[in-house]
This record gives C-alpha cells, structure tokens and sequence, in this order.
C-alpha cells in the first residue's frame, strides 16, 4: 500500500495544473471530433460502436498517444487514458463521459467529458505536478442507449460484475451482438492493451454541459452536481391485427396505432404535473407496422421515458404504466416490460467537495444544481466517491443537433475537473 | 366501323366459355404466382415495380405468351395481354387488376382479378368463341400505393391524360421515380411491345376479393359491385424540436409526438359514427424523428386515409381534417395535404347488368355490394362502362397474410367473369 516516503515526493508547492489548460487546443479538438458523423444541420450522429464511434475513439487514442499515455481497452469496450500515479499499487482517480451520440445530437453532450479529461492529463503533465494515484481519462461505451439497450451500459458492466455477461449478449437491430462490437472496436485500437472488468477506483468526476438552462439564466459558469434524478424507461408492444382501411368496420378493427394513442393520451393526463413541471415524461420512440397508408397497424411498439426526483412520486406513477396501457388496449393484445430503473441519487462528501474547493480557489462563479439526464456517473456512484461537474449550454438545447457551448466556459469547466483530479489524486485513502 | 357481315361470322350457339374454367389451373396460377415475394407467415410483400413485381409480371407474360395471346406494355408501366376480336377497328373489352400487395398483403388481393382474366382468355380460346371486339387482360401498375403515391396510380395515368406526365415523375423514398421503375421494368419483359398510353376501352370488369365479410356472412358467392365509396387522403406533418427526455421540461418543449397524439384523439372523436360504424377512418403510417428513446421527437408525419359513401359526408367531415390538427398543434408547426381525393361512384347499366344475367344463367347465388375498398375500376369509369365481380374471402380478411379464398369461389367467379366478357365483347356499339 502507499507509504509515507512516497508522499514526500509529491511537489504540492508548483503552479496550480489548471493554469495549463489550453483553450483553443480543448475547442479544436471538439471541433475535430464533431467531423465524425456529421450532420448537414451542424450536429452528430454516432451511435455507438459503429464505424464511425470507432473512428471518433481511434482518435482519442491517437491523442493519448502522441501525449504517450497508453490506452487499454475492457470487455464492454470502455476505453481507458491512463497517467500513472507514484504509487503502483494505488486504485486510478477517473474521469470521463461517452463519445457516442443521440442520432440528432449535438458536438458536447459527453464528446466534452471525455476532451476535458484528456485536456486535464495534458495540462497536468505540462504543470509537472506528480500524483500518488494514478489518473485515468474514461470512455464510456454506449451512453446514448441508441444503438444497444440500455443506456449508460458501458459503466453499467464496469461496475456491476453480476450484470456483465448478460450486457455483452445484448442485440442491435441487425442482431450484432455488443461482444461482437467490442470485437471490431479491438481490431480498430490495437494499441489499446485488454483491461479488466472491473477495478476499484478511488473517485470519478465527470464533466458534462448542463443540457438544462439553469446555469446559463442564473449566470454561473460552474455547476457541481448535487444529484441525478432518478429513471424508468419502458417498452409497450401493441398487437392487434392487420386489416383493409376501406372495409374493416370499426367494430371488427384491432387497431394497434389507434390502441397506442390512447395509451399515449391516457398516460399524459397522469404524468402531466402542471404547474410544477417536475416529472419528465417522454415517448421518444414509436414504430408502427406494417406502415402502410391504407392498411391497419397490426403492432405499434413505443418506449416511454420517465424522470423524477423523488422516488416516492418515481414509484407510485411509474408503478400505473401497465395498467394505463392495459385500460386502453381496446380488442388488441399488450405487453408492458420495464427496460430499465435507476433510482434518484445525491452526491455528497469527498468529490463535490474537493470540486467546491477548487472553484472557490479559482474564483468562478457556480452553484450547486440537480440533473435532469442520466450519466455514466450514477453507475459508478455504486463503487466510489463520485460528482460531477456542469457547465452552461446555449438555451439549455441537448440531443439536438443545435447543442452549443462557449469555448470560454468549456475551459473553465476543464480548470476545475483539473485542479480536482490533482487534489482527489492526492487525498489520503 | 363495325359492318353487319362481320358480326355474322360470330358463333353463338357454341358452349358457354365459362364450362372451360378450370379452377385447379387458376387456383395452381395464384400458388404459382404467391412465391415472389412469399412472406414467411403465408402472404406476400411484392411492391409495385420492385424487382419482385417485375418477376411476377415477367411470369404472367410467359403465361401468356405460352397461350399465344401477345403482351403490351404502356409509359406508366401498365401491362395488357390480348386476346384479337374479329373487328380490327374495335376498342377492347378489358379486364385485369394489379400484381402489387401491401407490406403484409396476401395471395389474392389483386392478383385474383389478374389471374381470372388470363384465365377467361384461356377459357374463351379453349371454348373456340369468337368475339368482335378484343379482350384484354390488363395488370394496372401500383394499385397499392406503397412505393409510389397516389395508389391506383397506373390506371389514373391510363383514364386521364392530363396527370400522366405528373404521375411519371413520382418517386420513392430512394428518389427513384417511377418512369425510371417502367424503364426497369420493360428490360425485364423484352417481348412486350410499347403501348400508348391512352385508348379507348369498350367496357371494363375487374373480379376481386371482397375484402369484406358480407358475401361469407349471406351464403352468396357473387357479388354484383354497385358503387365505390368515395376516399380522401391527407398527409399530416408536425415540426416541433427535438430535445433531451430527462432536462427539458414540458413547457419548454415542442413534442411533436405528443402533438400527434392529441390530433389522432381529436380526429378520431369526430370521424367515429357509432353505432352506424360506416365511415372508415384509419391513421396507418407513422413516422417519428428522431424516434430515440430519450430524445423528446421534433417530427412526426402520419397519413390519414378516410372513406365514406357519401359525399356531402365526405365533404363535411374532410374539410375539418386541417383545422383539428392546427387546433391540437401545441407549441409545434403542422401542415396537412390532401394526397388524393376519389368521389364514391356507382356502377350502374351494361356492365353490371350483363353480370346479373350471366349469373344468373350460371344459376349462383348473388347479391348487389358495395365496395368498401378503391380498386383500378373506379379510374376506368371515368372512360368507359364499367363493373366488378367480388366473390368473397375468408372472415373478410384482406391486406393480411392470412386473406384467403377458397378454389371453388374463385373458379365461379370466373365463369361468371369469362360468360360477360364474351357478351360484352360482341354487345352492340
């Protein structure tokens, strides 16, 4: 374990490592990264493991590389920076997000978690400070949950061992397994070495634009995340039969789009909290088949997305989806099936702390604020010391193509990730 | 023109044509003809002018040409197989359907009426009955309205000259248009001759499937058509803006799903008629974008097909179809077009009338129907006396890949078919 020797060669007395990070280098390598999948409209779309997410982390391991941090790489295909510590045997200080994307999303949402991390080995490199842990820069596989269920599964399967093989069988669309994926990601980063499972980790920080408008109304450039509100998505898969548009009656139809609506309508009159507006409620995804104009949809299957703070009120609505749905089935058949649950959770002590700290020495204005979006940090939450780190995003505007934040606030958001990782590197066990 | 000689040469003492229907051969024709594009639950996707569609006209000709009855092809892809009268001047009786089915369609919607008139033909030939007029068997191009939009597309370009060249620049969701799918086409059947694409036609009957349960549920085998009910079809699309399912809150958001939703309500409050249960009103595509589970969807286009008898009701009810969508619009933008609209018509004279005596010559149970469904006859009334015979369906099943008729139904109809194209094919001008 760590001794007291070793201590005495950490250098506390040099310039602070966050007066290293560079501005412009941290933007132009967001605006280098945004090449990879993007779109006509300004935005990204990468979902993960595809080509193009293998390309976007080729080029993250090429930046670690030329900065001579090596890579490695686990079985869920999270990648890993790493900037060896002075103590061999100490668990790593993380940090990082995911580089895959939303099919419309944006150029930051976890592009700049990642970048920031990077940013923050570099800096803390050229300011020479020496650190007892060793500090990583994680990418995180599949946050987005666009092209493999669920979401956040790359941290999932880092720190849940009982959940990992199960998570390696999961199907795309195409039935590609994510194994499989993993795989062709290997091939894509040979220099990247194999990487356990799972490891203990001293304390994960990530940094992540708001994707809310809180910051930005109240003129704070640093948020320190004080939670996650907590979530449960759903899948509900309608059958009822295909039939003629022009000579089905009514009475003999079992319509499964016209079943799906009044799902849909009978769920918002639930979920709807007006004039708190507190509860998220979303469909985001709805398919029907077979699609075709004058024929009646035999099968509709739509997710529902559901965010709130409180579990009490996360339990109680959550718990009313199947029945809503059976209440409004009409003729057709249908099949509820929770796809996910993550309880609300509160980051305290150590890491939000040290994050207070660092801003405060810093001078920069901040507040402490609650995230409406889920993250890779609520998973390792689970097994250490773990916050997060916001800063404002144009309009609050997130999963659009559109998404933008200031090369100014970026940097300042990298300063304070900085400057905490070096602190949190050094702190006693 | 017609001279009172020629019609001497006529023999019409000679057995009744339809005594040389053969059902195993018609029924063998449809088993035949449902393996391109063979769906693994027993019915067919074959798209109109897909390579599929192609391969199932390509074998319709080859029967043909076996036959000796040579194959015309015009610009919209329409494809006729002739059987010469002894008038050379004379406009051809006509009767035919499409080879094209809905995404889960089945074996004989359709491609009944295609099969039974190559069938008469055969009949008719085998019978030695000579007829002054031609007889053509037509198969009318995109019927369906899956690839291309509008359906019953190539027999509109057929009956009215003024939309043809409109018609030939339709494309589909690969920007393929369909002058360019005919051009496909006619490489893949060489021995049709090009057609014009316009003629006169003496008379026109179209056998179907019911597509309704009326004839199973009286014990008739025969349906004599008496109208169409009239159809209106609107695209409806909704631009909100996509955003983030866990930050956005529900006054801030533009959820064009849940704009969607909220007009499919509203639309459907008005358009049910219950008890009368007559008017058909179905919402059977939907698309979102970008249809991701955590991203609140910024559009959404969903079609309306709506069918109605009447056309004071027709009028009525469409013309509010724009004003519930604006009024259920939310925070979103939505446009509503008309895609097509289709008055109800009747069938009424010579061509029904020839139906009823023939089948009652035949002595089979018959009743007058009307047609729930659009079908190519309702374009070729606009031109020229027209009918339908309907024979029924299993549960009146149909855009199914269940729909099913039985050998024997089918085999009447078209003895009933084969008997009025002989009379209408000598009838008087």
């Amino acid at each position: 374990m760590f001794s007291m020797i070793r201590v005495a060669t950490i250098d506390t007395s040099s310039q602070l490592a966050s007066s290293f990070i560079n501005s412009q280098r941290l933007w132009d390598r967001h605006m280098e990264m945004a090449k990879i999948g993007a779109t006509p409209a300004g935005g990204v779309n990468r979902a993960a493991l595809t080509a193009l997410d293998n390309d976007a982390r080729a080029l993250f391991t090429r930046w670690a590389k030329d900065l001579e941090f090596p890579s490695s790489i686990d079985p869920m295909g999270n990648l890993f920076v790493r900037r060896p510590g002075l103590d061999l045997d100490a668990a790593p200080v993380m940090s990082g997000s995911h580089l895959d994307t939303q099919p419309s999303g944006g150029r930051f949402d976890g592009i700049y978690g990642v970048l920031c991390a990077l940013e923050a080995l570099q800096a803390i490199d050229a300011a020479g400070v020496k650190t007892r842990r060793p500090i990583e820069a994680a990418v995180w596989t599949n946050e987005e949950g666009v092209r493999f269920q669920p979401g956040c599964m790359g941290s999932l399967g880092f720190t849940h061992p009982q959940r990992l093989e199960q998570l390696l069988e999961a199907k795309d669309d195409d039935g590609v397994t994510l194994r499989q994926a993993v795989r062709t990601l290997k091939e894509r980063i040979p220099e990247a070495v194999e990487q356990s499972p799972h490891r203990p980790v001293a304390a994960f920080v990530e940094a992540h634009i708001e994707q809310g408008p809180v910051l930005e109304q109240s003129g704070n450039t640093i948020g320190i995340v004080s939670g996650i509100q907590g979530t449960r998505r759903f899948h509900v898969e309608i059958t009822g039969e295909d039939a003629h548009a022009g000579t089905t009656p009514r009475s003999r139809r079992k319509d499964a789009l016209s079943a799906a609506v009044a799902m849909v309508s009978a769920l918002e009159a639930v979920f709807h909290d007006d004039p708190d507006d507190v509860t998220r409620f979303t469909v985001g995804a709805f398919n029907v088949k077979p699609n075709a104009e004058s024929v009646v949809p035999g099968y509709v299957m739509f997710s529902i997305d559901f965010r709130q703070p409180e579990e009490t009120v996360i339990a109680r609505l959550g718990d009313q989806v199947e029945t809503l749905c059976q209440r409004n089935a009409g003729r057709c058949e249908v099949r509820v099936t929770q796809t996910s649950r993550t309880p609300p959770i509160r980051f305290e002590g150590l890491v939000p702390d040290t994050i207070l700290n660092v801003t405060q020495q810093l001078n920069l204005s901040h507040m402490h604020i609650y995230s409406g979006a889920g993250h890779d940090a609520q998973h390792l939450f689970n097994i250490c010391p773990t916050g997060m780190i916001f800063v404002p995003c144009k309009g609050g505007v997130s999963h659009n193509e559109s998404e933008y934040a200031t090369p100014a606030d970026l940097a300042d958001g990298a300063r304070v990730l900085t400057d905490t990782l070096v602190q949190l590197a050094n702190s006693p066990d």
